[in-house]
C-alpha cells in the first residue's frame, strides 16, 4: 500500500453526499437501464499513460507532476502499477488500458525491453487477478521513440516497420494473456510531416500489409477479441492517413480488411476532424465497424488534441444515444484517453476528474436511454421518410433507370413539397432529456 | 455583338506589354513543355454559374453585379450566352462548364425548365461550332431551388430523388449532345444539417443507388466521358457525404463503383476538408481516381468557401506537380469555380481575374515541369525509401507473419537508424522552380 | 388577426405540459430569482430580422421560406408587423429590436425610404402601445444595400459615410421615440475583403469619428438608452475592425470613447474570433464595457456565423454566470439573434425555437444563480489568490521596483511552490448546478 | 573549433552555384535595394532556442536531435555557444537573439541560475566583439519551468511574479550590457486554462504593473533598445492575454504604456489569432507600435505554432511591403523563430533552413521595394479614397453632426454610386512582382 492517494477512501455512489465529499452522485453501478446494468452499460476503463505516465509537458514547458515513480527502472514501474491498482480500488471502475511504453522501462535493446514488458505483464497480471480489474485494450507505443519519427508501419525504413511488426506481436500476445477484450492501433505517425519527401501510395501500402498481418496474427493465436483502429486527422503529424471513420472504411475496403477490424472512435479527434462525436458513431455504426470509444473531449477554441475529461452532459449524452442504436458496447467501452490539466498536481484531482466523468457519462446515458425508450426522435425519422415505404419509391431503389423515372417527372406526375426539417423542434425534445 | 465589353480586346501572349494592359504574360499556349502544348496541358474552362449567373451575394447582402442579362427570360438567357462566348473570345481558353440552372430560366413546370433547357443547348451547340470552345463538363444544379434543401439524391422525399435524376439524365443527354468530354457530380445537399432527423445510413445507401443509375445511363447512351464527384466536406450543409477523397474512395468501394467515376478536386473544398490540395490530388492518384481539378483558393483565414482566383504560384505549383506526376489530365481540365469578389463590379474585372488566374497557372506548370524534369524531388524520395528495395524488406512486405519478423527482431538483427528527413532542403529545392 | 399562427395559443409556464405541447417547462416569468423576477433578469427580446425578413437563404440556395409578407410594399410591411405582434402575443417575452430595413420597404431615394420608416415606426409605436411589448434596441442595416458593399462608416466614398449617418440618425430618432432602450451598431461592412486595396488607418479614423457623431447626437437628443457595440472578427468581410472585445476597447480608447459605449456580445461572434462566450462576457465586465447580449449559438464545427437559437445548458449557465458577476442587465437584455434553419418552414417552428431558447436561458440563469449564491467558485477562486492580500506582494503592486524585488528574490527569500490549479474539481462544481 | 559543421563552409551570395552547394542565390548583404543595404533592411537574426536548445520533441514523442551540448553543465552551455557562434560565421547573418533558459543551465537556486547567466552572457559578449555578430534582442524565459504553469507576471501567486520581475531586470540588464537593441517580452503562460479559477481582470492589473516597472527599469538604467511586445492567441494556454495587436493596444492604452512599449509580431501567432501577417504589421503600424518581427510561419493546415522556416515569397513580400511602408525597420529586425521539423537531424539541415529562409526574405523584400518603387498600389488606393479630399467630405470629418449630414442626404444631394474594389487586378499587379 503506498501513501500516494493517502487519505482516499474508495468511491462509491452517493447521490447526497455533501458538497466536498467525492461520490458518485449520479454512475450506480448496479442500476438497470434499458436491461442492463449501467456498469455493463458504460464498461469505464482508466488510460495508465495519461494518469500515470504523462509528466505535464506541453510544447512549451516540461514536467509540472512530480510522482514518486517517475524513471526508468523495473523497481519504479512497479510502484507506478501499484499506485494505478491503488486507484482503480479507489474509482471501483472494471477496466484499464496500457500501451507497452507506459508499464515498462525502455531496455537497451528490443529483447531487454521486451523481457521488462513480460515480467511486468505478469505483475498486472497477479493484480488484476486479486482485485478483478480487467484489461479492456492494450496498444503498442509506435510514436514517441526517435526511431519512429518517421512513422511506424509507414516508416521509408523497413526496420522501422520490423521493430514495429514485432513490438505488435508482443503486445497483442501480452493483451492475449491478460485477457484484454480488445487491441487498438492508433497510427500516431501513420502520416506525413511533407508530401515532398513522401510516397503517399506506398506508405497507404505498407500500412495495409501490417494491418493484413496483425489480423492473421490474431487468428494465427486465436485472440478474441477485436482489431480496433482509432482514426485522427492530424498531430502529430500534418496529415494522418487514418483521418476518419469514413477514411478507414476506404483503406479497409482497399485491403479487403472490412469485415476484421472496427473503430475506436475519440470525441478529440473526431472534431479535429471537422465532425462532430456522434457523427463518427453513426458512420461507424452505418459501415458495421463501431468499436469502442474514447470519451475524452477537446476544447473548441484549441486547434490541438487537448484530451479532456468529459464534462458537458448533453454532447455526452447524443453520443451515447448513437452507441445505444448501435446496440451498445460488445467488446468495447468507454475509456477515459483523458489526461489532467497539467496544472492540476494533486492526487486528489486525478480521482476527482475520473469521478465527474463517470458522473457525466452516467448522467448522459441515462438520457440517452429515456430518449431511446420514449422514441420521440425515431419516430420522427420513421415519419420523415415514410415516403420510401410507397412502392413507386421501393421501385426507384431497387430497379428503375434514369428514363423510366424522368419519364414520370416529365409526365407531371411527381411534384415534390418541401416539409419541415423541424430542427429546432428536435433539439428541444432533446433538451427534455438532459 | 452586345457591348458589355466593349473596348476589350482579345488577350494574347505578350510577356513584355506596358503594366496596365491585359495580356498573358505567362501562358502562351503554344509553348511546348514537357512534350505537350501548354493550352494541352492545362485545359482551361470557364465556370458558367459564377461569372455570368451569380448575382454578388452574400450572407449578409445582396446583388452588386448589375447585368442586363439578369432576368428569367429566354431572351436574357440568350443574351446572357452571347456575352458568355464573348468572353470566350477574349480570353481564348478552350473549355468551359455549365450547370443546368445557369444557362435556362426555370419553367413553371419540370417539362417547361426542359423545354428551355434544350432549346438554349441547342444555342449554345451553335455557339459552340462557330466559336470552337468546347465544354469541359456539364452538371446538374440540385441545390439552389427550395425543393433541393433536405438534400437531392439523399432527401427523405422520394420525389425529390426522382427529380434530381431526371433532371441529371437531360443533363447528361445534353453533356453528351454538345461533346461534353465529363458528366460532374456535386452534392451541395447530399448531407444534412443535423444527426437529429437524419437516417446517415439510409441516405448514403440513396446516393449510392443514385450514382450506379448515372453509371448505368452513361454506359446505356455510350457516353464518352468520365463521370466525376466533386467532394466538399460541409457549407451548405453541416456534413457533406462527399467529405474528401479518402471518404468518396470508401463511398466507391461500399457500392461497387470504384472504377466507374473519379474525382473533381477544388483547392477550396480540399482546405475546408482540412487537407493541402496537393494532398488531395496525390489521394486521387493513389487510389486510381484523379480526373479533373477546380483551380479555384478559399481565403485561409476565412471559414467558407471563398472560390477566389489562384493567385500564388508556389502552391499552385505544387498542385500541378501532383497532376503531371499522375500523368496529367486526360479527360479533365483547370477549371475556374471561381467568383469575382462582389465589390468587382467592372466587366474588366471579369476578364482580367481569368487573365490572371491562367498566368498564374501557367506560372505553376512550367515550374511544375522542370522540377519533373530536374527529378531533384523523386531522387530523393527514391532514396528514402530505398531500403525497401532488398530482398529481405520485399520478403516482410509479401509473405512474411509478426512471428516471423519478431523472431528476427528479438534476435538483434534490427536495428534502426533515423535519418533525416530533409524537409527544408526539400523546400528549398521547390523554391529554385517557383 | 391574421392566420399565420392560426391553431397556436399563447405559450404559459407549465412544466408538466404534455410531451407534444408548446409550453415553458422552466421560465416562469415570474419566479424570483436571486431577488429578481426571471423576466427581469432574462430581458428576451425577439429580432425582427431573422424571424420576420430572412428567406432562408445561404450561399448556395435561395429562398425557402414563403412568407405571405415577403414583398416590398407598405401594406406587406404591415401584415409583417401584425405577424409580428402576434408572435409576440405568443411567447409574451417583453421585447424586441429591429433594423430599419427589416420593417420597411426601401423606396426610391433616401426621403421616400425615411417616409417609409417613420409610417411603420408609428404603426409599431401603437402596436407596442396596445400590446405592451418594449423595444430593447434599434439599428440600421448599413451592409445588405449594395451601396454598402465597401463599407458604410469606412467607405472609400465620402457620400456613403454620409449615406450611413444620415441613417443612423434617423434609426437613433426612432429608437428615442418607441422608447428603445439602447442603440446598437453592427459594423457588418466595416472592414476589408483585400488589404491591397485597403487605408486601414484611414478607415479606423472614420469610424473613430463616426462614433463620436453619434455619442455627441446621443447627448444632444437626450436619448437615455446605451450605445452599443456589437463585436464580430469576420463575416461578410475577411476582417471586420470590431473584432472582438480587447479590439473594440483599444478602438474606443483611441478615440476617447471609453466611457460612452459599451457591448452587444453574440456567443456566435466570440468563437469566430477564437474566444468563449463567456470570455468576451468576462472581459467587457473588466473593461467596464458591459452591455447587452445575443444569445445564439453557432455551430462549432462550421466556420460562419450560423445563429442558431441557443441548446446547451451548460454552456448558457457558464455565460450568465458573467452576466450576474457584472450584475446583471441595466439596459441590456437578452437577444435572440437567431434563425431557424432554412428547412423549419413551418410558423410552429418559429414559435417552438423561442420557447426551447426561453428555457433554455431559463435553466442556464437559474443555474447560474445556485452557483453564485453557493459561492463556491469565488471562494476557490479567491483562495487561488490569496497570497496577494500579504503586505509584501501589495507592496509589489503598488511601488516595488524590478531592483527592490530582484534583491529580494537573489537573497534566496522567494521560492515560489506551484499549486494545483483544481480545474476538473472545478468543472465538476458547476455541473452538480447544470 | 567545434566538429559538428564540419565540412559546412561559410555561405556567400553566389546566384549560379550549383544546384547541391549551399548558397544565398538572392540574398546579397551589399545589394543595394530602395537606398539601403539588404544587411540594413532585413536585420537577420537566429534565434537561439529553436536553433540549439530544442530537442525536437512534440506532444506525442520526445527528443529526437542529438547534439553533443545537451545537458545541465555550464561546459556544455559554453560548447553550445561555441557551435552557435560557428554557425553564425557560417551564415554571416548580423544579428541573433536569446531567452536566458536557452543559453545557461538552470542551477539550483535563482543566485546560482543567475551566476551561471552572467557567466554566460560574458563568454557571448567576448564572442560577439571577436566576431562582429550582435544582439537583436533579449528575453526571460517565464514559460518552461513548473514554476510558470501558471503564468508569470499574472500567477494566482505572487512569489512568481517577484520571480519574474527579478528575472526579467537580470535579462534587460544582459541584454543592456550586450548592446541589444531590443528587449522582448512573449507572455506564453500570461493567460489561462480555464475562465472558471481566473480573475481575469486582476490577472490583467498584475500584468500592466509589471509592465510598467519594466518600463521605467529601462528609463531608470538608460537602456536604449525599444521595450517589444509579442502577441499571441493561444498555446501553451486556452487564452493568452496579448491576443494579437489590437488587443495589445487596447492593453497598452489602459495603462498608459501606449508611447513606451511596441511590437514584435510573427506570422505564425497572426493567423493563430485569426490574421494574415500582412494585416498585423499593417495594425501595428496604423497604431504606432511596429517594431520588429518573428519572419516564421504556421502550417495553415494545423492549429498549433508551427514555427517553420518561410518558404513562400508572395507572402512573405506582402510582410515587407508593409514593413516598408512603416518606414523599415529601426531596432527591430528579422528574427527566425523558427525550427527544424523534428525530423531534420543533420547539422546541415539547420543551415539550409536558414539560408533558404533568408533567401526567401530576400526575394520578399526586393519584390516589396519594387512594388513600392513603382506605386501602383499606392495610386490605386489614393484614387479609392480621393473623396475624401473634397472640402464637404472633409468637413464631415472635421466638424458636421448627424443633423448636418441627415440634412443634406435628405434633400437628395447625396446619391453613393458603387465603384469596383478591383481586387483581382490588384493581385494580378502584385503577381507581376513576386
Ligand atoms: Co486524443
Ligand atoms: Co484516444
Ligand atoms: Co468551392
Ligand atoms: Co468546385
Ligand atoms: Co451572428
Ligand atoms: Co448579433
Ligand atoms: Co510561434
Ligand atoms: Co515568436
Amino acid at each position: 500500500m503506498t501513501d500516494f492517494f493517502a487519505g482516499i477512501s474508495p468511491v462509491t455512489y452517493s447521490p447526497d453526499a455533501p458538497a466536498d465529499q467525492l461520490a458518485y452522485r449520479h454512475y450506480n453501478p448496479d442500476e438497470v437501464v434499458a436491461g442492463k446494468r449501467l456498469e455493463d452499460h458504460l464498461r469505464f476503463a482508466v488510460a495508465w499513460w495519461h494518469s500515470f505516465a504523462w509528466p505535464g509537458g506541453d510544447p512549451f514547458g516540461g514536467q509540472t507532476f512530480e510522482r514518486p515513480w517517475f524513471g526508468d527502472t523495473m523497481a519504479l514501474a512497479r510502484l507506478k502499477a501499484d499506485v494505478a491498482f491503488e486507484m482503480f480500488e479507489i474509482l471501483g471502475q472494471p477496466y484499464y488500458c496500457w500501451h507497452d511504453a507506459d508499464i515498462r522501462p525502455e531496455g537497451a535493446s528490443f529483447a531487454e525491453s521486451n523481457r521488462n514488458f513480460e515480467e511486468i505483464i505478469d505483475y498486472l497480471g497477479e493484480k488484476m487477478q486479486a482485485q478483478g480489474t480487467r484489461l479492456l485494450w492494450g496498444t503498442a507505443n509506435l510514436f514517441s521513440h526517435r526511431r519512429f519519427m518517421s512513422g511506424a508501419a509507414t516508416n521509408p525504413d523497413p526496420e522501422v516497420f520490423a521493430w514495429s511488426a514485432a513490438t505488435v506481436k508482443n503486445c497483442i500476445d501480452a493483451t492475449q494473456k491478460l485477457g484484454g477484450e480488445n487491441y487498438v492501433l492508433w497510427g500516431g505517425r501513420e502520416g506525413y510531416e511533407t508530401l515532398l519527401n513522401t510516397d503517399l501510395k506506398r506508405e497507404r501500402a505498407q500500412a495495409g500489409r501490417f494491418l493484413q498481418m496483425v489480423v492473421d496474427y490474431k487468428h494465427k493465436i486465436g485472440f478474441e477479441g477485436a482489431i480496433l483502429i482509432e482514426p485522427k486527422p492530424q498531430e502529430p503529424t500534418k496529415h494522418q492517413y487514418d483521418y476518419d471513420v469514413g477514411t478507414v472504411y476506404g483503406f479497409l475496403k482497399e485491403f479487403g480488411l472490412e469485415g476484421e477490424v472496427q473503430m475506436n472512435i475519440e470525441q478529440g479527434h473526431a472534431i479535429l476532424a471537422g465532425h462532430s462525436f456522434e457523427h463518427e458513431l453513426a458512420m461507424a455504426s452505418a459501415l458495421g465497424l463501431f468499436g469502442s470509444i474514447d470519451m475524452n473531449r477537446n476544447d473548441y477554441q484549441s486547434g490541438w488534441d487537448t484530451d479532456q475529461f468529459p464534462n458537458n452532459v448533453p454532447e455526452v449524452a447524443l453520443a451515447y444515444y448513437e452507441v445505444l442504436k448501435a446496440g451498445g458496447f460488445t467488446t468495447g467501452g468507454t475509456n477515459f484517453d483523458a489526461k489532467l490539466r497539467r496544472q492540476s498536481l494533486d492526487p486528489a484531482d486525478l480521482i476527482a476528474a475520473h469521478v465527474g466523468a463517470m458522473d457525466v457519462c452516467a448522467r448522459g446515458l441515462k438520457a440517452a436511454a429515456r430518449m431511446l425508450e420514449d422514441g420521440g426522435l425515431e419516430a420522427a425519422r420513421d415519419a420523415r421518410y415514410a415516403g420510401w415505404q410507397q412502392n413507386v419509391a421501393q421501385g426507384w431503389l431497387r430497379s428503375a433507370t434514369l428514363e423510366d423515372i424522368e419519364a414520370a417527372v416529365a409526365a407531371g406526375e411527381i411534384d415534390p413539397q418541401p416539409r419541415s426539417g423541424r430542427q429546432e423542434v428536435l433539439e428541444n425534445y432533446v433538451n427534455r432529456f438532459v
